[in-house]
């Protein structure tokens, strides 16, 4: 494992509603969290609007930039739902009604005794040379194109092809993650965590406070893509905790 | 209200918390719903991990295209806090502790009782030139330099600060939003919807799936500046669900 690459990933969430409020994202943790299992790095989220020209200069600056491009939303039945003609005219290909996904959605009303209509055939639009992203809730499928895998944007769906394409995604190399709770703010800490961090820079060690509403405390995590250099921080930190608290103790 | 200009924004979350899945951001739909109620349009959101480099050039893209942009995270008193020095890089001014802010948080510690050591001045840096964003939860203050509103990520602080901020946000002009449920899918209503769409131009009309496990249902939202063409199209679209309904019990 320790030889696989690290891979990065961006992720563009599209829909008027995330930025009105009237949604709030459940995809962008799912995908992060998923991303973290699978030792991808998620570098930078965008969240835009129903646009077509704010959507395709969005991907086109993460597609550029990461190996892996997740989207979420926007390929839905109605007019809204633009992000086929989008990721299309982002790289320059056409879009159109997808034969496999065509036969797959007809099949599927069909059986529900629901008629198959323009708005629905909308949903088997993708650009040329995409292949499916299978969607075992509601049939219609997403899709991947180059390195940018297109997704729906209710989240019962999103997780749904999530888990049907992780199986294809490159492994990356783990991250590995240790979590230490200190009692003690990030004010307090906040010296002699600065110390440690300069004395491991193999590794990250981020702190994040809390607030019960009446104190501060802080977690810290110390990740790293190597065991040793991760216990050895770990180890400092402990001991650093210990310090302030016979300090206080003393005080 | 009806002269008020359009005012844009966009928000930069920042932390390498969000992007490895460990923490649920809860404060872009927070900031959502309330620049709506502000009518300030919410045009774009990013999220970016603790490097400079990635916080200044996303800032500076963010700062030039809209009106109004609002950060979150990255300014408590450890070494992965690094906003303020990014911000101050972006204007390409000096960051160093303010003054007022290192009197009112030196106070605060004397009250409890507790030391303000390096690690807690570190919370009074700010860019030069830039003004505060009071902060009532616990007293290092955010601040606001050009049109970039720079605040805490631990919601609490994050909600404070921006509650201490809206009486100075410009005056956007609202805008108005009806809600119309369909018990029909987007599937169901999406030809029609668009027909709607198109003979409405003045309004901007979204449907926002629901997924209930078994059936789809759709919230239609119609979002106008003005009212009159947004009860016309509510209207058409009231008639519309009934012709459905009534297409659907015939056969």
């Amino acid at each position: 494992m320790t030889d696989a690459p690290v891979v990065t990933a961006a992720m563009l969430a599209i829909g008027d509603e995330l930025l009105s409020g009237r949604t709030k994202d459940r995809n962008i943790g799912h995908l992060a969290d998923m991303l973290f299992l699978a030792g991808i790095d998620l570098k930078e989220v965008r969240i835009v609007g129903d646009e077509e020209e704010h959507i395709v200069e969005a991907l086109n600056a993460l597609r550029s930039r990461y190996g892996l491009v997740f989207t979420s939303g926007g390929i839905g039945p109605t007019h809204d739902d633009i992000t086929a003609d989008a990721v299309a005219k982002a790289f320059g290909v056409p879009c159109s009604h997808d034969p496999l996904a065509m036969t797959l959605m007809a099949e599927m009303y069909a059986r529900r005794g629901m008629e198959f209509n323009e708005a629905r055939q909308r949903m088997a639009r993708m650009p040329e040379g995409a292949r499916h992203i299978p969607n075992r809730v509601s049939t219609a499928p997403g899709f991947v194109i180059g390195n940018v895998h297109v997704m729906a944007g209710v989240p019962q769906v999103f997780v749904a092809m999530l888990e049907a394409l992780m199986p294809d995604l490159p492994a990356g190399r783990p991250m590995l993650s240790r979590s230490v709770v200190s009692p003690f703010g990030e004010g307090d800490i906040g010296t002699a965590l600065t110390a440690i961090q300069k004395a491991h820079p193999e590794t990250s060690i981020g702190s994040y406070p809390r607030f019960d509403g009446n104190r501060f405390s802080t977690e810290i995590v110390i990740r790293s893509r190597e065991s040793t250099p991760a216990e050895a921080a770990e180890r400092d930190i402990m001991a650093m905790i210990a310090d302030i608290a016979g300090t206080k103790a003393a005080g």
